[in-house]
């Protein structure tokens, strides 16, 4: 028989009622015929509150009573479905991580998940019991309850799903899938149907904010077919359909995907601040000099961009890390200048990346060419360029990050009629 | 070095703010040199908001869905209250039922504890770790959290303390002791600063409310010496003060009392309704007759009083229930008027129950006869009588209660100078 695992967030159980309707969007699928398992957020506001309790009783609280504070968010509404599926008719049962057990490293309150013993749960669902999965935490090497920090539901859901064998993992969340870019900057913005697990990642890592990127890297690792749907639908409305013609997105396999377009979707970051180092002396180990600091004070750099210098002996050296960290990086930096040896240092928080993203882009030459061309026509300025196999980021300045967002989704036809 | 187990209730923990102050109050004990386990209920208000999702979400719900969501309640303060030792620089740790573990039968809502095993907590008293233990919960044989029902966390308490081989169990509650009689009806009813386990469940049971009965009973059978005292003491003024010498009365072994009187104390229950069956036939099975169907009704009988009828054929049958289980008992009494064959039913809820209590009774004559005498002289009409080797209950009409607990408490010498 057919396995689903089914997760939803804080703010589809908000309160009994949104439980209620939760209940329902499972019975569906158990009436489909499915073996089901539904791994539960806390009720939104819950862990808010949670989480205040512990820094109003002390600033810094030891990452295993936080834990312990936590995860009994996700235990409350654990036991809510599991009581509102039985008042429906459908067998279930609520479990918590250390009983199934979810074992986790040792990581408090930022744990990876180590290993999930399915058994159980399969014995379960084998005699069409319904599990009830608390998310976002497990059992640590200590035997105490560890949690996987902020979102670690949606890793949960596919890690659970890899364990017992699910033919696939839903993801109920407030948006109805993953779209070309954008809607509210590009209003032909259209939902994919399918995207490939290696272009969900660049898409999550981007700012698409629809999954957790570690649940997308675990999905791709472990072939977890993810799909991504509103839990505000009618929960009934929806029960006709095939489960895969939902409204929705499939993250999967590229060998799924049958029409592979060469651009699947334009992703954006404003989150983006840019520094220069210039004149650096263009020798073997500069650029550790520069980084080293950076990692050192925890942050995190992304685009780098260095050029063979005309000389061989000084070059730039351009990078981006996120606005927030920018004033600490430059006095990171600052301080380091005696070691690094730069001339100059520049900065710019006004600008924003923007990313081209697409399997087919590995096949196609020309991807690239047209991108420049097009944003050139539109007198925008690239102040640097990274690429992957399947993306090429541009930074530009901040005020034309709509104009070059909806000039590119035109470009690779992604405009729906 | 000597053990000791303390229990917070939900009033003592309500807020962030109390559950520092409990802090203290286990930091002062740990400075005067115990080895401590703390025993937590759940934050008042927070059992009750889970009990209402629960009943939100279905009116008759699964007890071990119930048992998992309103757990959680103390699973929150066992942690925030080991952040708030640390932070006083007390190394503490939180354990939940299923850690320990706290192995409970399979009554899910109102289960009881089986077994503790204590030799992970004792290890870690060992090593000057408090143990910070979640009261009301254990794990049943099903291996799902398991509680114990309301006011279970008495229970938890004592039962640790046993399981730990503690000193004594410092249960910190509302009110600072156990009076000799309620200090509202009696200005002068003083505090004792002992009372034997057998006195503590007759006036446990008689509406003291200090401790839950089951808790005393579990004292009583292993041995733990019980100390009721406040927990809206300043926690650091009473730290100079020897632990025995503080506010609070000390449930103990009767050996232990040195100076035992006569007469304890003086319990009263208006929660009584008064039954007489009126000539019922005077033969073997009439008893089973009457008090087979209450039981069946889950009414709770408490006084029965059958005299030795005159003729040997006919007799009056007495005794009280509930008073929210009166006009239940009377339809069940009226159904099996048949069977019992009984002519008259009348009955009352304008009663009370008076209860003279102390172990010092067994040996002394003239203690009944001397109440008997002293209400006479009020005026007080006696209705009934039932006695045990350290009780005598009397049931009385209603108006008549204040003044019948008052001349009994000067009777026996129990007001304060």
């Amino acid at each position: 028989m057919a396995r689903l695992v089914m997760k939803f967030g804080g703010t589809s159980l908000a309160d009994v009622d949104r439980i209620k309707t939760v209940a329902r969007h499972v019975k569906r699928e158990v009436d489909a015929g499915f073996e089901v398992a539904v791994v539960v957020s806390a009720m939104a506001g819950t862990t808010n509150q949670l989480v205040a309790w512990t820094r109003e009783t002390a600033l810094l609280h030891d990452a295993r009573e936080y834990d312990t504070v936590v995860a009994a968010g996700e235990q409350i509404t654990s036991g809510l479905l599991a009581i509102a599926l039985q008042t429906l008719g459908v067998n279930a049962r609520s479990w918590q991580g250390w009983q199934i057990p979810i074992r986790t490293d040792a990581a408090h309150g930022a744990a990876r998940i180590v290993d999930i013993n399915g058994q159980l749960l399969i014995e379960r669902l084998e005699i069409d019991q319904v599990a009830v999965v608390s998310g976002f935490q497990g059992l640590g090497p200590d035997n105490r309850i560890a949690t996987l920090g902020r979102g670690g539901s949606d890793t949960s859901a596919v890690a659970l799903a890899a364990a017992i064998g699910a033919d696939r993992c839903d993801i109920y969340t407030d948006v109805d899938g993953v779209y070309t870019t954008d809607p509210r900057v590009v209003p032909k913005a259209r939902r994919m149907s399918k995207i490939a697990y290696e272009e969900m990642l660049e898409m999550a890592s981007l700012g698409a904010k629809v999954l957790q990127v570690r649940s997308v890297e675990l999905a791709m690792v472990k072939g977890v077919r993810t799909f991504v749907r509103s839990s505000f639908d009618d929960p009934e409305a929806l029960a006709v359909a095939k489960s895969e013609d939902r409204p929705g997105t499939l993250i999967c396999d590229e060998d799924e995907i049958v029409e592979q377009k060469v651009v699947t979707g334009i992703a954006y970051s404003r989150d983006e601040a840019q520094i220069s180092l210039r004149r650096v002396a263009d020798k073997p180990g500069v650029a550790a000099a520069v980084f080293g600091p950076l990692a050192e004070a925890n942050i995190n750099v992304d685009m780098i961009v260095q050029n063979v210098s005309e000389d061989g002996t000084l070059t730039d050296l351009t990078f981006t890390v996120p606005n927030a960290d920018f004033e600490l990086a430059r006095s990171v930096l600052e301080e380091a200048k005696g070691a690094i040896g730069y001339q100059v240092l520049q900065g710019s928080t006004d600008v924003s990346k923007i990313s081209v993203i697409g399997i087919g882009m590995r096949s196609h030459a020309g991807v690239a060419a047209d991108a420049f061309q097009a944003l050139a026509s539109r007198g925008i300025n690239i102040r640097a360029i990274t690429t992957s196999e399947i993306k090429i980021s541009v930074l530009i300045d901040a005020p034309f990050t709509e104009l070059a967002v909806r000039t590119l989704h035109s470009l690779y036809g992604l405009d729906s009629n």
